[in-house]
């Protein structure tokens, strides 16, 4: 018996952004005058909102004397800033959810992927195809049973729930990473419904919802009667508001939650995730929650949505760029990402290649996202709005070719 | 089959801290007046020292223009902080660390749970008693038996391996938490050599390194040959430089530790671990790692160095009125803790009441750490210098009574 954990060995070689990096850099190694745009990986370029900025210098300031001096905070978060969150992006929107359902991390990368923690590894879980890979990855790290769910353009990109098996968990992501695409409330509706007859949890990564600009599509789970009792929801400030070398983000786990123990306990989710974290993390940066603060006051939130306007422009470019040259896009209205068809079909990593050698433009190639990814590519718009351009443009020129 | 991770369900009742928290509130709640000198949590309290203060402000102007933000950083950290830890905190001591053999993280806590990701269930690991809760917590979390390896007086509190049954990961922390003692090269090699005979994995936590004055002793546990074959070790900037609200830390796993799979195939554990942290992990904040590289600096050395003498001197102050009040006390001389017996045996929680009621006192009760800690407690030098001589004054006159 060996003492690894062996369903690492399970995993697909290479995790898909360091493959990205491996081929970018090696091309950049026998080119290296070569101009690259990348529009592949998913990272914020606008600096950070001047609100945002001084919130992080006066945190920093309260560091330096002792009677201002900060050290542990609690696990989950200082108070006023689950105070913020709770009010500014729920309760604005009419929806309940108290400071202690609320959990800040430093990430909903290591949220989403921590949560499997609570989970037996005999769970069964769906995840839909094309996915942001470490659902999966994650999930068969502790040798769980993953079920893709195929989402294309047949069914609108969300799957159905199933009805000839039993799912005990799902993932899902909307507005989505990587097709863009957004959920209506009838088909999260659906999805909550089926959770509440069969047990499910859903795990709802709403990381994009700031992205979303019609009143009609739902930001959180919880806008849905009962996800209360069925859900979790994950957020970020990585999208929002620039966030990304800065790492907070928070994880909503409703009082109501609970699953059933063998023993026949009710178990409250909430408890087992304050005893993760008790025991595996100790709360985020000082200084990046009292940022996360300011992005929720009144002038952070006008400066960071001036942001996500500035992506959505750029997304809206890419994908008529790309409906000009006949990819049939997907997203790029209520997210920063674009999803396309390859031409003729090419296979997406040769695509990928090709783009790299021919057009000097870093694209996420589908397969990356799964099975149904094949034949698709991503664009993300978290580029230079100008480099986009030069990068639709250089594109176009290959293709056509 | 339920579909919740049922090992959470044998942790036992709560998380030492949260439950002194609880005890702490409930005193306050109904003594409002009282003054309460908290000596438990091991939490400092000096402020961040200038030039690391200089720093952070410098990276959050980094991050206000779109020339020198940075969103996402390597999940490993980025390579300048890298490179500066392995210059002073090894390079400096004669030890050969790659900068691609540390992984900066946003804390010890984190890396010393999640590295328990890596093994297997049904690995066998052996935790010294008394000891920090949350190595057990995390391993009864995962399933695995831990067995408590005893330490106390008779063996001045570094367990011997043991020779009647094996253990597959052994975790060692010293100068030690809680007790504050320290092992010497010959005791760390014993160690080794059986780790490297029986194929057993160290963790070895040095978090508390910066305490250590005497030439003699180990810092890191790669400063034993033939470590790199069987050892990790955790380091925090925590403790060395008032980083407990700042989180960041780092681990060192050398290319050398591999562990064999069933199938034969060697393992190394490096490449687990780069895994686990790529699917679950997006590097420690920009601003941290900026903090942490000053600390690394002669500049920062200096200055944190000053602040571990102060606090030092408080831990020895401690040691001696605890002596002198016949509490045999150990630890103190190289690190910020000192464990002593209660008075007459009294219980440690019961211990824990009467200096919080009586002496408005937090101690931390020695049974929280293991059944080795039944009858003593933990005092922490992080705390004013005045206010650690009034609790000793305090805390003297109601043992006296």
């Amino acid at each position: 018996m060996s003492i690894v954990n062996e369903n690492f060995l399970r995993l697909d070689g290479r995790y898909l952004f360091q493959e990205i990096e491996k081929r970018v850099r090696a091309h950049t190694q026998s080119s290296p005058q070569a101009r690259i745009i990348r529009m592949g990986i998913g990272d914020v370029t606008c600096p950070l909102v001047p609100c945002v900025i001084s919130a992080m210098h006066r945190a920093v300031d309260d560091l330096s004397h002792a009677d201002t001096f900060r050290g542990y905070g609690p696990e989950r978060g200082y108070l006023w800033l689950r105070e913020a969150i709770a009010q500014q992006d729920y309760a604005s929107r009419g929806v309940v959810v108290s400071p202690n359902e609320i959990y800040v991390s430093d990430g909903a990368k290591s949220d989403t992927g921590n949560i499997t923690d609570l989970f037996s590894p005999t769970a069964v879980v769906g995840i839909p195809d094309p996915v942001y890979p470490v659902y999966v990855d994650t999930n068969v790290m502790s040798g769980r049973t993953v079920i893709g769910l195929p989402s294309d353009e047949a069914n609108d990109f969300v799957p159905l729930p199933p009805d000839d098996r039993r799912l005990d968990i799902v993932y899902l992501c909307y507005p989505n990473n990587p097709t863009g695409a957004v959920i209506t409330r009838e088909a999260l509706t659906r999805w909550v419904d089926y959770a509440l007859r069969t047990g499910t949890i859903i795990l709802y990564d709403s990381a994009y919802e700031a992205f979303i600009r019609d009143a009609a599509l739902p930001h959180s789970i919880f806008e849905i009667e009962g996800a209360r009792h069925c859900a979790i929801e994950f957020r970020s400030f990585s999208k929002t508001a620039g966030f990304t070398g800065v790492r907070c983000a928070y994880t909503v786990i409703p009082h109501e939650l609970h699953v059933t123990a063998s023993n026949g306990a009710s178990v409250r989710l909430s408890s087992l995730w304050e005893r993760r974290q008790g025991c595996k993390f100790n709360g985020a940066s000082y200084v990046s929650q009292r940022a996360a603060e300011a992005v929720c006051s009144p002038e952070g939130r006008a400066a960071v949505q001036a942001q996500t306007d500035h992506y959505l422009s750029t997304a809206r470019m890419i994908r008529e760029r790309l409906q000009q040259m006949g990819l049939r896009p997907c997203g790029g209205l209520h997210s920063p990402y674009v999803w396309a068809h390859t031409p003729e079909g090419m296979d997406s990593w040769t695509f990928f290649d090709l783009m790299l050698r021919e057009a000097g433009v870093v694209v996420t190639p589908g397969e990356g996202f799964g099975a149904c990814g094949r034949g698709r590519f991503r664009l993300s718009a978290f580029a230079d709005a100008d480099d986009a351009r030069e990068a639709m443009d250089c594109m176009e020129r290959v293709i056509k070719n």
